[in-house]
């Protein structure tokens, strides 16, 4: 099987490059904290110091890691000559504009970019379980299938555009965190009027709202435990903000995410920047004067 | 089988008789205009020319009517009077105050109120697969579980305080409406940014969103034919202006609620008023200098 190279081996990027290793592919992986790889390189993967010695020349190389400045510093010039003629696999959540950034580097020594930002948490990408959305060259989409086929449980391709699949992923953040903030509200006022918030949300968790992000944030907003991080509030917020500069740039007024990211930044502003993202209903919650 | 009353024969109250009578159950129906009575009378139902008749001494009615104003009407001293110790089946989308004044009214007379909204379209009620909150005295809801069972795919109780099945019920219209803002707002960007909202709401409702509210919402957003009314904008404003005074009544601040009222204000001033509820999208498009 081919040699991937793999940049990024974060809380996502980490049972990614797990899986592709148990399904028989050959690695070649940087991370910023080579401590990470460990289990990795136990495991046959090769370590590099440089992320441009990841990306093998003609190859495929996937990066996945935590936003726009990170992964513009990673693909710079070396990065794309060294990869020359391959396939870059960019599947962190960005903006569409840094993917046409870097799809125009890589173009300048014929490499290709397929962007492919994913749906799913931690436990999600350990169980092969992600959902991919992609743009990019057909052909080159073509040559990473096997890779997704091992990745996840299915792909949406939004043709060739380099930002378009960065499009898609910033509207699911959006509409996810909007369905955090719709179920606090909900919930909020359901508490103020008697009725629990465990009562309330179970209804509609096994009825007209049954599906994954209405299931699964059901429950942690039930649970309460915001310190069992799959999705820091530091990150999410920063999704918010590409949505809300994707927004203005294509001049489409948003004003939910507005609110959204006011919340975000007061969970900030009160210490909780490290807590999970379904910390969000706690806006809701406090305003109301409520203890969740 | 047990003679029902039955009040209010609208898009949803008239599929619902139906069922009941294609069940067995021997009806009294009233109706504001009697013409929508005719298919039920011709099965055998009796018609009655005020809402007090369809209320037997003891026996079980059912209302299900479009507003506050129009239930507190109906369930005057005269109903309550005639039903005397039976039971009042409230289907209707009203606020819980107007819930508590009802089963107090009942109670003068020895009479119990099972406050029982429900969510389904038309066509679910139609297809019995409308799911029922309820709320009000145990051997009252006991009583009319063969009732619910022709109506509905399933019941959740929460509890004996006459007015939390409406909380649950507003919750979740304010939920759903939500969620069609977000949709339209996520949509907007897409488009703005060359992804198409069928290809965009597409993915989504088959991944993480695959749940009835984003699947059948979702849809209606792609074909975008308003003038296919299941629910339309007028009686979606009452039901948010519910939802915005059981917040305030209970000081629970809910901001999205807000912005969904501006919207429908704005869809009925211009002209839009008897369109479908799901036409909140258009605030978002139009916003965003779209035609949909």
């Amino acid at each position: 099987m081919e040699t991937i190279g793999f940049v990024g081996l974060g809380k996502l990027g980490l049972p990614m490059a797990e899986n592709l290793a148990a399904s028989g592919f050959p690695l070649v992986v940087y991370n910023r904290t080579a401590e990470k790889a460990a289990g990795l390189v136990g495991n046959g993967a090769e370590l590099v110091d440089t992320p441009a010695k990841a990306a093998l020349q003609g190859g495929v190389v996937l990066t996945v890691v935590s936003d726009d400045k990170a992964l513009l510093a990673i693909a710079d010039e070396d990065f794309c000559r060294a990869l020359g003629t391959g396939v870059h696999v960019s599947m962190s959540t960005v903006s569409p504009d840094t993917s046409r950034t870097i799809a125009e580097r890589h173009a300048r020594y014929g490499g290709q970019l397929v962007t492919a930002p994913v749906f799913g948490r931690p436990a999600a990408a350990a169980a092969r379980k992600l959902w991919i959305c992609t743009s990019g060259p057909v052909e080159a989409k073509e040559r990473v299938k096997p890779v997704f086929d091992v990745l996840s449980q299915g792909v949406f391709d939004f043709g060739d555009e380099p930002g378009a699949a960065n499009v898609v992923k910033l509207a699911g953040n959006f509409m996810l965190t909007a369905a955090i903030e719709a179920m606090a509200e909900a919930s909020a006022m359901g508490e103020k009027n008697g009725v629990p918030r465990e009562a309330l949300l179970n209804m509609f968790m096994q009825t007209i709202f049954n599906c994954p992000i209405y299931v699964n944030y059901g429950k942690a907003i039930i649970e309460a435990d915001f310190e069992k991080v799959g999705f820091s509030n530091l990150l999410i917020l920063k999704d918010m903000h590409l949505v809300q500069k994707t927004a203005a740039d294509s001049r489409a007024p948003m004003p939910m995410v507005n609110l959204l990211v006011d919340r975000y930044l007061s969970l900030i502003a009160n210490g909780r920047a490290h807590q999970d993202a379904v910390s969000l209903v706690l806006g809701a919650a406090e305003d109301a004067g409520l203890k969740w």
